[in-house]
């Protein structure tokens, strides 16, 4: 059995928790969190909730850490840090800052001797697999991203910070024609703006300017501003029925061309539909999880990513099993 | 460089030469054929055409030898032979054979300190991966796979083995309807039947019984029998000018549930869309061949698929590159 450790009971932390459920080669050892914990309640009989601070009272009683904080402040120092006391996994997800957070963590993995993976989740994660293995197979050929349909928790907080709004949700949506543009081969230079589109529901206290609200969010710099955006105005009755969820998904596409006169062409298209990215995201961690124990009990220490990981190491069943089903 | 030998030059084996081509960390350096040599003329300038009974004179000239060979009866001799000499990579598809074919390489390439790696293309291949990943990230839920639009060699060849037929090609057909029942995440039950249409292109000798030719074909065990299979008589000019690609593709589906209730549906899709199978399929084989070499140089020797080789293996770029620009 993997033993597991929860580092933060948000969405994420509850994703894995309810997939370790799934997982029967694991279990939930403890779950630390920052709030009081007599406060949390876990789905789970019989689990520990510990101060995040006493994390260090589970050192050899846990394979693996899941850190289940945000990119922007947790991670940078949680993930180092508890890099030096067990196996870790996060879903690190600022592209840009990757690098920079492998090397912290590969650092502290190293000196301790543990083995840390970073960016799991499936963008950075399944996305990224996914445009490694279509770029190997296909040199000659250009990659596509398309989020969504999906709620994108940083523009509905930054709608909410408008003055007047109440609530908001935001979707991310690709845009139809730009995919079928990508299918064809044509290989299109696309703007940020023929990709997706931004569809807000917003709720609004009584007696505000609605008008100004919907300019705010349309003129928004970096938010909205290069897309073409839609404003509803709902009912905060409307946005609990019918936007209570966290769906998210997307396409990675790469077309490229064969032959002796590049006469061929071929679509590879990777699509996910999700309806919880947090539960998603938490499916995709444990997987890996399981092949951080496997490295760690072959001595393989250090930061990894996806791209280090055999794919037969995401899977509980026996090399055997896989050959002879699945290949 | 990697020094790529190809063993075999049909489709397959013209698709590898072509594909060096777009990989310049790879150089062609022979072709080995069992037809006269001086029938044989290459894309590629200054590159030896050899007797496939020559092969061993390039021993230590070769990094990673390609077996273009069919999987009924070429592959189950040669990779286990050509695996005690060189590191080779084959497309070996007889699912049902791999466990068998596996053991027979692992053996010889262990005993003579080489690397192999079987069954890489597309399906198994990429779709093996496809399914691995999914069933890994999902472990409750139901896997699907569907072939098409695309030409079915096996049954294009059982349609021309007909008294009265002089060629036919055959496109193996997903049923858009059972596409989307699976899409939807009800996990339906579906018959052959309800899977895949199959529909022929038939050339038949002037005066030849075209209803019985019909006949046959739509009743054949195995072959069409199980599925709705449609008919249609063209002339020798109308399969030469519309019918004589080799495209094929599919899709690898996998939908599951996850949540404390078991609440929230997801669907990862994975497609391809081929203008031609064996280009495409040499593509696939030839990244394999970077990470066997690979493989070899760090003294991993013996039997490999898909499922062991971690994904930064595949490409010609450097890990820094990957996870700055990919992840």
């Amino acid at each position: 059995m993997i033993r597991i450790g929860i580092y933060g009971y948000g969405n994420l932390g509850r994703g894995i928790e309810n997939a370790i459920g799934q997982n029967p080669d694991m279990t939930l050892t403890a779950v630390f969190t920052r709030r009081d914990p007599a406060s949390l309640t876990l789905h789970t009989p019989n689990v520990p909730v510990c101060r995040a601070d006493a994390v260090l009272e589970y050192i050899g009683k846990i394979d693996v850490m899941i850190l289940c904080g945000g990119s922007a402040t947790d991670l940078p120092t949680q993930t180092p840090m508890l890099a030096r006391h067990f196996c870790v996994v996060d879903s690190f997800d600022t592209h840009a800052n990757i690098p920079a957070h492998f090397a912290r963590v590969d650092e502290a993995a190293k000196e301790s001797g543990h083995t840390a993976l970073i960016s799991a989740g499936w963008d950075p994660g399944m996305f990224s697999l996914n445009r490694l293995y279509a770029a190997a197979v296909l040199p000659e050929g250009r990659d596509y991203t398309f989020w969504g349909k999906g709620v994108s928790q940083g523009h509905s907080d930054a709608i909410r910070r408008i003055d007047g709004v109440l609530d908001a949700k935001q979707y991310t949506v690709p845009v139809e024609r730009a995919l079928e543009a990508v299918r064809s081969g044509a290989e299109p230079e696309l703007t940020t703006r023929e990709k997706h589109t931004r569809e807000c529901f917003v709720v609004a206290e009584e007696g505000a300017d609605l008008a100004r609200i919907e300019r705010e969010i349309k003129e928004m710099p970096n938010y909205f501003a290069d897309y073409d955006t839609t404003v509803n105005f709902i009912s905060m009755e409307e946005l609990r029925r019918d936007h209570s969820g966290i769906p998210h998904g997307g396409f990675v596409i790469r077309t490229g061309k064969t032959g002796a006169d590049r006469e061929h062409s071929h679509v590879i298209e990777y699509r996910l539909q999700l309806d919880s990215n947090p539960e998603f995201t938490a499916s995709v961690i444990l997987s890996f999880a399981r092949a951080v124990a496997r490295f760690h009990s072959e001595g393989r220490v250090g930061c990894k990513t996806v791209f280090d990981v055999p794919p037969a190491y995401l899977s509980a069943k026996s090399y055997e099993e896989l050959i002879s089903s699945m290949l």
